[in-house]
């Protein structure tokens, strides 16, 4: 028997009942997180309480349970005066990862209200919010009434994540972020889909990416965290499906803010690489699956394209980007987005075929160019940032331009190069192609 | 590569070490310690890797780098002025737990220094500090210039832990208690050997308890405490040495603080119960020979007895009560020690053998009793406790006496003496005895 602790909730109890691997009730984990938030439960409590979940899990009922608890600590929007399916879509994070920018307007011109919540970048991984701030005047923070009233409008809306859906959530995080107890499963899971079902949406696509460049090295481990979150999800009342898509090389040409807005722009006009327009158009295809706007792959595809050549993707790209108080005209005009004065274009060493560009190593090459941050409270420069000239398999002659480095600093870019140039290595013969579409999690 | 930060002792990642299962090196410990105390690595980070400790572990270098830091939060006693070997005993608590208070004088007698830094209880097990203070005007905080010169003058005082000794230890333990995070052996051992370090003794006698009663259930646990202490120590300079004692029933025939005192001191007159008497021989025996003044335990056990026959230890006593503020009568008087005016004897309820005397739960009912701490700002009745009346594998009779409760208030009495009985089972046959000393771990 333990010393009772009277009118309180015994939080070292519950902290060592996970700590040897027992579960807790729903009653209980929503005391833990209710007590975070208003003091009785301290931060020490409750990042020793996360550290013995990173070693002991979660059940997918706790996981369920810390899920809805978090979502609860803040307001949760309502989106029932919408007359469409509202879907939303996440990524964990990759280099290059500009999908949600031609995502966006894509689908919400095949009629899905998407109600597109974006991060920032942290890390060595950029944020989408950081990228579209590069279009002069636009703005990522809206009030709820504004979101909602943009949503019933354009049926499009891209915002930052307001301070007052999950606030449990963004505590836990910064907590989780300086005690090394990010990697878990089930508090991923739960971070995740509380501040989306906060959201108010019907359904939610993944974009769980695996590799070099990604929180999950492996593909096992993505497929793990995906499979937590379409099980955890559809648990606790949202429609969830998931890709796993390859994060081993950048996605497209571009790593930085205001290039890869460009270039996922590029994409509303079917300018854009084949990658990108591959895992945008599987993303959007599950978009319009879980809308039932379409029935087939093959049907929302070819809706999604339709979008491109007809033009209303981009036409809703601009309404929305006007909306937001952007200068529209960078939609169709997407060289008006400023790049770097300073630059430099790295070539290869020796001849070959390119075997890999190290999407980690890019990242971090981008961020010392000034289009990341070191700290939550870094700026981000908009006109840094890298361009490739080569993408994986690519034979090259020695001394062929392998990127072009941009930066507001001479000195950001001489630092970086030699580390830009080791990022790829070089093959005799040509690799092998990789889909970056490694599998789907729908159930 | 992670995001570098600059300009600081990089927490997450030394916490991210420990939990994938990394050693730290001295220096990080260090800095991990001393960032502790200059608040730059904050609780909630703390917390967390000592939650990571206690699934990972540290290797017996680590431990001993937390040891010498933690011994250097504070200030580090000279105990050099004296000219006598100095020995310390530490207990890792039990129920019943006196053997300090006779312990002291006899080693002393025999010309050991003996700075005996003694605890207040918490949770189930008594303190000797609150056992003392049961003696009228005794003091256990005298200055470390008192405690300097009482050693001196007369080669025994016995206080409690100063502010200014191992402060880190006691912060850590704190955050401990309320984190679920106690139960780690590295970390025991590095809080109990940082404290015995700052006190500048030449050696130290653990009694390591195992057993209901105890805080290691199972003599293996105790065992892998005890081989750590010793190891951890020596490692750390200090001479060590640990005896492993049964903790399976409380220790002689009370429990409480006045009533146990008064039969330590009753030792001293050669008046004490065979199981306490002896774990003192075994553990003064132990003192005598690290501080080199017997080299056989027959030796010293013959020493030590000769304190009690000639009256030089309990002579040693009164001058350590009276240095100590107290009223030194109590030495020769134990009856002087005033217990609880409200007071029930709880009887047999079927005949047959003591089988058993749980001590957790007697523990506990001495708790309730007003004689221990719910919370450490809790103050304890000096006069409450319990005296038994029979030992494991007497014989008794329906209806014969098992124990008397005391406490100051006749309530706290009636809703304990069902519990009080309960703590005792019954058997048919004779138990076998147990000895109290289960083995000793020398290096």
């Amino acid at each position: 028997m333990t010393v009772p602790r009277r009118h309180r909730l015994a939080v070292p109890e519950l902290i060592a009942r996970k700590r040897d691997g027992g579960a807790l009730t729903e009653a209980e984990i929503r005391a833990l997180v209710s007590g975070f938030m208003d003091g009785s439960v301290t931060d020490y409590q409750m990042s020793a309480f996360a550290m013995a979940v990173y070693f002991r899990g979660m059940t997918f009922e706790e996981t369920v349970a810390m899920t809805l608890a978090m979502r609860d600590s803040g307001k949760v929007v309502d989106l029932s005066h919408l007359n469409a399916p509202t879907v939303d879509k996440h990524s964990t994070g990759g280099v290059g990862d500009k999908v949600s920018i031609c995502l966006a307007p894509m689908v919400a011109a095949c009629g899905v209200a998407v109600p597109m919540m974006c991060g920032r970048g942290l890390g060595h991984t950029g944020g989408t919010l950081d990228k579209l701030e590069a279009i002069p005047g636009f703005q990522v923070d809206p009030s709820v009434r504004q979101f909602r009233a943009q949503l019933r409008k354009l049926g499009c809306a891209i915002i930052g994540q307001t301070e007052s859906l999950a606030p449990a959530d963004k505590r836990l995080y910064a907590l989780r972020d300086v005690t090394g107890t990010v990697e878990s499963v089930p508090l991923i899971t739960s971070s995740i889909l509380s501040k989306k079902l906060a959201e108010g949406i019907d359904a939610l696509v993944l974009d769980v990416k695996a590799g070099r460049g990604a929180f999950m090295k492996t593909e096992s481990d993505a497929r793990e965290l995906a499979r937590s979150l379409v099980k955890v999800g559809r648990l606790a009342g949202m429609q969830v499906s998931a890709l796993l898509t390859d994060m081993n090389s950048p996605i497209g040409y571009t790593i930085g803010n205001g290039i890869e807005t460009a270039e996922a722009l590029e994409v509303l006009h079917g300018d854009g690489p084949d990658d990108l327009l591959e895992i945008t158009l599987a993303l959007g295809s599950e978009m319009l699956r879980a809308a039932g706007l379409a029935r087939t792959g093959a049907d929302a595809a070819r809706q999604l394209r339709e979008t491109i050549r007809s033009g209303s993707a981009a036409r809703k790209m601009k309404e929305v980007v006007a909306a937001q108080g952007g200068d529209a005209r960078v939609v169709d005009e997407p060289d008006r987005m400023k790049l770097g004065r300073q630059r430099q274009t790295i070539t290869a060493r020796s001849k070959g075929f390119v075997g890999s560009i190290d999407p980690l190593e890019l990242g971090h090459v981008s961020i010392a160019l000034g289009a990341g941050r070191r700290r939550a409270d870094d700026s981000v420069d908009p006109s840094a940032g890298i361009r490739l000239h080569v993408k994986v398999g690519d034979e090259v002659q020695a001394g062929e331009p392998l990127a072009t480095l941009y930066s507001s600093k001479k000195a950001l870019i001489t630092s970086s190069a030699e580390r830009a140039i080791d990022s790829f290595t070089m093959r005799k013969s040509r690799p092998k192609r990789v889909n970056r579409i490694i599998g789907a999690i729908r159930r």
